[in-house]
């Protein structure tokens, strides 16, 4: 390990809160957390984490339950659709100077943006980002750099594709920011209705190579991950522009014949049919492998934050 | 103990993957959890149960969380109706492989036939199947077997009834197929709208001696076990229809006159008033002491599949 | 510690089943589980408490939950709007008799008064009352007991008011009870529409000297504590009526100019406006702690009703 950071108490908020450096560390203590998601550990024994979650996200919140149970701490909190109807008419703020009193760290998901930052500046315990409107989702993006670094064994000098839904997805913003830490070729394959948004490719464009395109086929052959998000219906005012790009927006074994052999599929899941289901038993897929991947990875953060690793 | 098997890693989807010796090594395993479902344990210490609740089954998705606990493991999951309306869209093959990833076994219900079976199929990671469509609740027909063993001493040479509705109730086509296994003479009492299917009696007529009754009082006197469904009153086009037939099928202190002494009445639960409450504080009544079983049986079954016991 | 008292397997019903040495003990226990709450204990590791929540109250669901992760054991449970919904139709002693099976203690919050005693009638394992009806919530009227002992270091010869809708809040009868225990000058301020119930007052007026008024300000200067709660709109049946009250009964920094200046200030939140935010930060403000204060009371309780500490 190259140089150590103290996470004790820090608030995971937005992935622009981390240096490369940081980030680089934060990975290297996901990969020590593999044998411990096997066998369990006691690193958190005695510890709670809450997790608030103003909106569903199911996946998200199972995958920190495992981490923190993987670490021997425990659980309570609430999800919407359900229990948290009755915070409403609470502020945020009191929310949190309560639920603060109930746990170690605490772990927010909120359909409003800003939701997260507010959180941690009332809460003496950390606050996780589990995702805050539509920019941010800082613990989806490591995990896709640690699913990136596991099979190519580093992140510089590769050659990654974005594709699909880039302006409205919020896993892509995070993550396009995040690489744009380290030394890559990105390209952005969309609809133009669903491209990446200005702010953010003027964001980045300063320290990486960053290329638009509406043709996937133009990039691929070269690339060493495809990163596919889904295409939602509601997005277009005109069904038959819906209809016409969905077709170019689809991976299946016919696309991936043009692809090299060790290009990487990556989603953030649930995956529609924008994924043939064709592609699952090949060695493309890496988009389930993603979830157990999401689980060191917090466990890590978890670790961190707790001041259980300095 | 007579024989070990080895049940590391094994789905438990239907009754009818198991023999009778195997079933019995199971009750066998099931009674050594009692004590530790008195004082707790750490034999699945940093395990993860999966519970995926597709349809609500309070009681079953409870008493599997209390025997993970027991045994020093933890418990993630959803449970409809609530957050699981967020996994719609994704085919159950994908929840299964995402799911995987935050467990180390996974329990499904799930109101389709052949779902649990899908979902072993899919995981690397044990399934239990905690009743799936109208067919098949494995765990309940054996927590049912080990409370008859438990007071019996034995289930060869029992008498036993299953009353009420036949036709539909999920509990008594499992439990039907398992005491097939052993030499009862099984006597089955309903409505002639909700007789037992005939393929569920075409499966078990060569095995053990089936007959089937109208009348409880024909054959309640002999017998050891009763074990009682509720008769739902929408399974009736004609209310008239079930008015007249719904008092025949009610347990009451006048009507245990009849039985033996030593005769155990069991029933799945929530009763409504297919049992009297007056019969609550007899000797009769083992129906609430099926839950306390209900929990040793998944202990042991739990500790099997993840190859804490061999 | 002057006395100690063996409350295993009891019942916490109500206030009213304490005496106030009873109490005293409680609170000498739990401030002995002020720094088990910071670090976590293996006391009662293994055990599982199980929670049901007939209706919502989220803050007191996380509260007892996380009072027994941080003393080792486990939590089961269901929380109204949700699964519970399942076992309607299922009478609520029987629902105690089933779930007794999978759990070590009960913890019930109901709608309708008496049901706590009723669960406490047919379960075997320990209840505890989380609320039922608008009558008692006893944990809640301990954690203030607790929380003015903390601060004044004694709660004999304290002047008390108790504020806001003192009819139908549900924490200030149990308080008000478990303050006539002790000798304290108890303040009874509200509007007309919603003053203290009668057979409240008939309760504890031969023990402690109670006054009622409408204007806060005839006993705040000589206050020690002030105990804020809400005042409902929905309590009146004229809205201008309510317009014309509400401003009388908020507490900002101009009315505490007029209080001592260790005055305390506690409410049971969620608050609403009649607290002003500008208070928070002030050293009156202990209504956030005061939730602090309730995971250690909660787990003195469940040590004390599982007998881990005699």
């Amino acid at each position: 390990m190259k140089r150590r950071y103290d996470f004790t108490n820090r608030d995971i908020v937005s992935i622009r809160g981390f240096t490369r450096e940081e980030i680089d560390y934060i990975l290297e203590v996901s990969h020590s957390m593999e044998p411990l998601a096997e066998r369990g550990s006691d690193m958190l024994r005695g510890k709670v984490l809450a997790e608030l979650f103003f909106e569903p996200s199911t996946r998200t919140m199972l995958s920190f339950q495992t981490a923190m149970y993987k670490l021997g701490g425990n659980v309570i909190g609430f999800a919407e659709p359900g229990v948290s109807s009755v915070w409403k008419g609470e502020s945020l703020a009191d929310t949190v100077r309560v639920v603060e009193n109930y746990s170690d760290v605490i772990v927010l998901r909120h359909p409003l943006e800003g939701a997260a930052r507010l959180a941690a500046e009332y809460a003496k315990v950390p606050v996780i980002n589990a995702g805050s409107g539509a920019e941010e989702h800082p613990t989806q993006a490591l995990l896709d750099l640690y699913t990136i670094l596991k099979h190519k064994g580093r992140i510089d000098g590769l050659s990654i594709i974005l594709m699909g839904d880039l302006r409205y997805g919020r896993t892509v913003h995070s993550l396009a920011y995040a690489l744009s830490l380290y030394d890559v070729d990105l390209h952005l394959v969309s609809p133009d209705l669903l491209k990446m948004r200005r702010e953010v490719i003027e964001d980045i464009k300063d320290r990486i190579k960053v290329t638009e395109h509406t043709d996937l086929m133009e990039i691929l052959p070269d690339a060493d991950v495809l990163y596919v998000t889904r295409i939602q219906k509601e997005r277009f005012p005109d069904l038959g522009e819906y209809e016409k790009v969905r077709g170019s927006y689809v991976i299946d074994l016919n696309v991936l014949k043009k692809a090299k052999d060790d290009l990487i599929v990556l989603h953030p899941l649930p995956r529609v049919d924008e994924i043939a289901v064709e592609v699952d038993s090949t060695s493309f897929a890496k988009y389930f492998e993603q979830t157990k991947n999401g689980v060191v990875v917090r466990m890590a953060l978890l670790a961190l934050v707790l001041g259980a690793i300095k």
